[in-house]
């Protein structure tokens, strides 16, 4: 009888039953033996195909592991605990789960663009105060979606998630993202252009960007005064892109509407500023961490061990560049 | 010299201003003779080739208009007190401005929609009185748009607006429309069904019908209770196609969620119980009343006398029928 | 007992069973008494709902028809034997099929277009005639869609139906109309442009439009010449709109490849020049004429008549503007 | 001043003229130090970023490349003459240009199927024999897209770009992929089937697979009589994938139409029973091979080299994978 293939399950900080609905966790110990106990780690890693999760994985320890096939992230960030070179240079799959936030991600910041554009939170909160105008009366901010000005801060998985449920409205798409050649962006159907362009051009624009050294507090005073008077800002990616506080003068005095799902400091702080502000929708880091999006990631983990094990390449993961994994400086999305 | 065409502009109870954007009144003036002088309507009304707004046309003022090509309603509701049959007999268009809503209230329903799946509103509340959940735990009623199961009631030209912006979600559309042949809808790649069918299988339920004498209350206790748990309601069309206390009660006990953009009584009165319920989205008639569809509504005009002056058929504003027109009980929209 | 309405078929030069399938013609019988027979027309035209067909109508005898509704021309062009005026003076549908032959026309379209960009049924004769080239010596003239300069001449039926196939391409499209304003075209999210701009800017030109006094001949040895070196000509709707000796000339040249299915005369003489011309893909009036064409028209017929008996407008087939009826001459597309 | 980075340009049996437009070269030159002499090659190997092309590249040849960041692979196939397990051990990216084929592959694919859907080349020969038949009459097997069942076998590139173009026509799509899970296709709006299922219930069916020792002969004559009768076969992938001679006896018998890119023996023997079936569409090897795809290799091949020498990942060729890498068993595509 074929032994099944060995697969540890280490999710810390994610949670292994957030991310495996019980059909899938049946399946996935069908077909693999799986060991989630961390005292068996060093002795099951020699005949392990994967990991799930990313457990410290420093060189030495890699070195034993000699039939790994894959590492299988399962949260969102991608630790120093790990030694990617080394994953790199043994050819050991490096997977990322973020696919499996784009579609949430993607649909939230729609839906927060459209309340900007139209007062959605704002008019409610009136309402129950008793404050609410009757239509053109509290419409004079009021923009439609159709035929507008979009830009784009980062085009990967979330922009690409975004960019079809935009199609509709037939607007105009600027995006910037340097880690990309302008041919990527034409091929897609969207302008490229310098993140001036972007910011200065556009009536709504949707920061996407992952967070790197290189471009903390990209979204400073001076680039946000390049934004038109009126203009909607969609926060979605990482608070580190924008200064906060510039953010804020600029929201207070009226110059501009943004919603933000991710804060410098989470929880955020009892007397945040940003909370009083009509101008902000505010939201607490819940674009992408649905029910569903972990249950994708128990499914994704699933199939792609599937694959690996039938001598296939893994499809619904997000293979991890040895360029990129680096350079990446966020602190974990989920809640610990 | 060629004399221009005359036209009686009497929007009321619509604003020539707030229709008119000034390059569009400009426009219109250089095309045609336009009289807004109440006084002169009845001396001018056998040579005008058209008449804007609904000022009182009964069967005998009429009959005095011998050169009219077409009434050109502006408010989005035909009173009574316009002989319509004496129109479509005469051969008179009776054109109304409907499609210049179509836009706004799509993208609006959309944003609702989406505010209903994910809690915006409700958790921007909650931040703001410091109670905001981070991540998963603000999370715990959220859904996705992508495939899900959505429901149309009424296909006319709010449904026909929605529809290609829910398409990039890959839902499954349910409509109901009493009013088409099920082959109308099955060549827009949605679904027939009956109400009761919509009502049940929709996670997502859009209620875009026009009010006629038949379906005041169409969504009464009975019919609300086929909706699954946790379905989402959107209303943007006309607030008497439900039964707002059924309506409450069931949204107070948690079987579901709702968006309201039209109401029994506008202003709503200050105690009326929605104001306070959690599960609701409250907005002041605010769908489709924007500046900009009021400029469109403008645009629409010039055009559409433009093309009528050129002896060509209007385009832009919406033929009425003889069948439908008498049907319709709803109140203006506007603000007066 | 209540009677069921009448309705009068009398499809000349359309043939009743190439329109009806069986059950078509089924479900019509049941709900409706039909009659086919002209010996009885006259006796019961006073008592009919509507008249299916364009037998003589002029205005005595319509004056008779006092309860008749519509006229459900099945044909496809408006012969002069009815006098639509008094139609029009009494508010008597004048229903067009022209919908019915939307989609196989415009799929027909963008396959002649891909024949063109890609010498496909021109290499298939050189494969047969052992001639054929491979990969790239035989793709010397072998364009894109994709992100190709599309225009259009005319903007109806075919226009809106041919659009929708042609985005996936994200190509540019400019379109022409002379019946239409500019903002139409701006709200179908394509160019208004003149003919000059359409031909001399676009690498596929789409002739879609319906001929009339004004445009016979419309595309002429100057116009063509306008055309860029290589352009591909796709001409489906009328061959009165394009002499045919200046194309000819200019494909024979090499100047442009074109696709033709309407033909100034036809049958086509035997020894019409175009026959053996290279750059033509040759079609005989065959993009509309399908089974499944016809049979839509007898289920629009059976649907608008539904319509029309339950008091509701007519929805399937075209409402004939007054404005436009009398404009178009053409001759019947059909085999007689 | 800093050395540009040494790039090794072999791109044999393709030609460096046919893949570079001259302003790709110059921009290659430019940004590069770039080397086509096979002479230079060993000595020129420690210090290069990247091999264009498919050079042998045995181990002992590999661990002489100790700067090598990326093979470049520009003709399609991949040739057991390089040692790629050696590469991926290395981390070194072995690429492929199979997208710059898909988006030529699709339209024809598309073009193909049209044709075969409504007759254009048979009845263009026709046309040219003196015996065409206008509209029904040469209609009698027309069909449309619209609406219709699609079947996928295979969903690689071309399947991917193909899809797109297929939406706008709204058929039912089954896919069979065995190298992909159910949930990949789900994902993409497909519904996941088994190949007798795609085969039995498709109109349309797509051939779109790579060729591997697996399927071989996969459309053999049983698997070919699943289709339904009048079914639409379009094969653009590889011809090892069908039986050729049990697939002309069906196209013979009148059983189904087929459009054949591909072919066993290239060029096609004079006497090949296939050149005179009327059933058939003939094209010899031309659905990718055009100028523009060339060319967009030149143009990937420049973006990608950029990328990987500003630390960036290539984003442009596809990452060959190493369990796939070794299972195609494809001839060159080229003209030799």
């Amino acid at each position: 009888m074929p032994t099944r293939p060995l697969v540890l399950v280490h999710p810390y900080p994610q949670n292994r039953e957030t991310l495996f609905a019980d059909a899938t966790w049946s399946a996935l110990n069908e077909r693999f033996e799986i060991s989630e106990d961390p005292a068996e780690f060093d002795a099951l890693l020699p005949n392990a195909l994967a990991v799930v999760g990313q457990p410290d994985l420093p060189a030495e320890r890699l070195a034993r592991a000699g039939n790994l096939k894959a590492i299988l992230n399962v949260e969102g960030n991608f630790f120093p605990n790990v030694d990617y070179s080394a994953c790199f240079e043994r050819g050991v799959y490096v997977l990322g789960c973020g696919p499996a936030y784009a579609q949430p991600v993607a649909e939230y910041a729609l839906g927060l663009a459209i309340d900007l554009a139209r007062g959605i939170t704002r008019e409610d909160r009136a309402f129950r105060a008793g404050r609410e105008r009757y239509t053109i009366d509290g419409n004079h901010d009021a923009i439609l979606l159709r035929h507008s000005d979009v830009g784009f801060v980062g085009f990967g998985n979330l922009g690409r998630a975004l960019l079809p449920l935009l199609r509709p409205f037939a607007p105009r798409v600027r995006v910037y993202d340097p880690w990309l050649p302008a041919s990527v962006l034409r091929e897609a159907d969207v302008e490229p252009a310098s993140l001036d362009e972007v910011l200065s051009a556009s009536t709504f624009v949707f920061v996407l960007a992952a967070i790197t050294d290189e471009n903390q507090h990209l979204l400073d005073g001076a680039r946000l005064d390049l934004l038109q008077p009126g203009a909607r800002l969609v926060l979605v990616s990482r608070a580190a892109v924008a200064d906060f506080p510039a953010l804020y003068s600029r929201v207070e005095a009226g110059r501009l509407l943004a919603a933000i799902d991710v804060w410098p400091d989470e929880p955020v702080p009892a007397d945040d500023p940003g909370r009083s502000l009509e101008g902000l929708v505010l939201s607490a880091h819940r674009a992408g961490g649905m029910t569903s999006a972990f249950h994708q990631i128990g499914e994704m983990v699933l199939d792609d061990l599937t694959q690996l094990a039938s001598g296939l390449p893994p499809v619904r993961m997000q293979v991890a560049s040895r360029e990129l994994i680096g350079r990446y400086r966020s602190k974990p999305v989920i809640k610990e």
